[in-house]
């Protein structure tokens, strides 16, 4: 147990829950050591929302609104720390949800998909193909779900599968606490915060925008800002531990 | 298997060798996101021994040598990385080492005790008491380890039990690759390096150093210098990415 006093419970609760849900296969192993590695960086912005970062949620949002066919992938870390926080984003932005391993079995889509479902998420399931160019099984994913997407949300994703997303012609907002990662890097939007924090802002600014903000958010989107914004953020943070 | 080739091959390597080692329950589950975490401050790092870092090791090394009664505090992941290079550094700096767990039953602290005598290294065991102020596990110790200690060598620490034992009148030498976490801030002697790294580093310079060196090394121990020189390793590395 935890005591409530740990100044990093948070982190500590978030971290005992994946944990957890490695038993029921839901996490991986490998899920665990790259949450540890988001854990570092969340660290280096203080484990809070930068204003920069709240932008770019307040962009998704945006973005999401005005898309044709909005998509939400999910992943097996996802699915353990913010199902139910999907479950409200979907609501509002009528996004259809998939799941995406890359440590794939049927049985762990079984287990994930149960998992979502019993938060109330709709799910695009069925049969699947290898509509993205990859040569592992992230390239699967289903025609009216993600292949027929023009936006996707891909929290906790792979460098790999997000260039691929992007050279489809899609628009990718990506949810990744490294602002060097390639993921951050081609992504158009990249949300540099942490899963459990970045979803229930955007779900917020889904609620809250009017169409007149919406035109305005999505007219010109710079990626690139966002991650100058993080490294220059970073970098100020470690001065400040330094005077 | 992973190419001896691949760049980043011993941090691969480890990597394996603690996912393996949760089968056993030597490593917990979140010990590997632990791990995780530590990874991404390597990265920052460059992956090698920083010369402020060696300068922190050389330090360590001379206050195991002049103490009373040095203590190696040992965990899982420690066990799972280093426990031959402990072996060694027992020998060369006469230190007692107990293991003290945040996960902790007593069935992880059999396997981990096994795991450690096997190496050759003398455990301190029998009973414990909560004799550091804590109300997690971590408080409990052996009256002969940890208690009576005046110099504590804890790799991979928790900011908690730092600061507990600081506060108990210990020197506190810490093996954390966090600059910024509170175990490196409360620390006497803050190693901000990686544990593979610094255990031979230290045992290295306990068989050197003359007693001119060890005294002139422990008169006035300065921690934040530590900290201060990595931050600024890390800022520079920074600004290289954002140019």
């Amino acid at each position: 147990m935890i005591p409530e006093s740990h100044p990093r419970y948070r982190s500590l609760i978030i971290r005992e829950r994946l944990a957890a849900s490695t038993k029921t296969g839901v996490v991986s192993l490998e899920g665990l050591t790259a949450h540890g590695r988001g854990e570092a960086f969340d660290y280096l912005l203080g484990e809070k929302t930068t204003e920069s970062a709240l932008r770019a949620e307040k962009i998704a949002a945006a973005l999401l609104l005005v898309a044709r066919h909005p998509v939400i992938s999910v992943n097996g870390n996802t699915a353990a720390l913010v199902a139910k926080e999907i479950a409200e984003l979907q609501v509002i932005s009528k996004a259809r949800v998939e799941v995406n391993l890359f440590h794939r079995t049927d049985e762990r889509v079984k287990v994930i998909s149960n998992l979502l479902k019993d938060q109330g998420i709709t799910l695009v399931e069925g049969d699947v193909s290898r509509y993205i160019p990859l040569d592992h099984d992230r390239g699967l994913c289903h025609f009216d779900g993600m292949y027929s997407a023009d936006v996707i949300l891909v929290p906790l994703e792979d460098g790999d599968r997000a260039q691929a997303l992007i050279a489809m012609g899609k628009k990718v907002i990506a949810i990744d606490l490294n602002p060097l990662s390639r993921t951050s890097k081609v992504a158009t939007v990249p949300i540099i915060d942490e899963v459990t924090r970045a979803i229930p802002n955007i779900t917020h600014f889904c609620k809250e925008l009017c169409s007149e903000e919406i035109q305005e958010l999505t007219q010109t989107i710079n990626g690139s800002e966002f991650i100058k914004d993080a490294l220059e953020y970073i970098r100020e943070r470690l001065l400040d531990v330094l005077d």
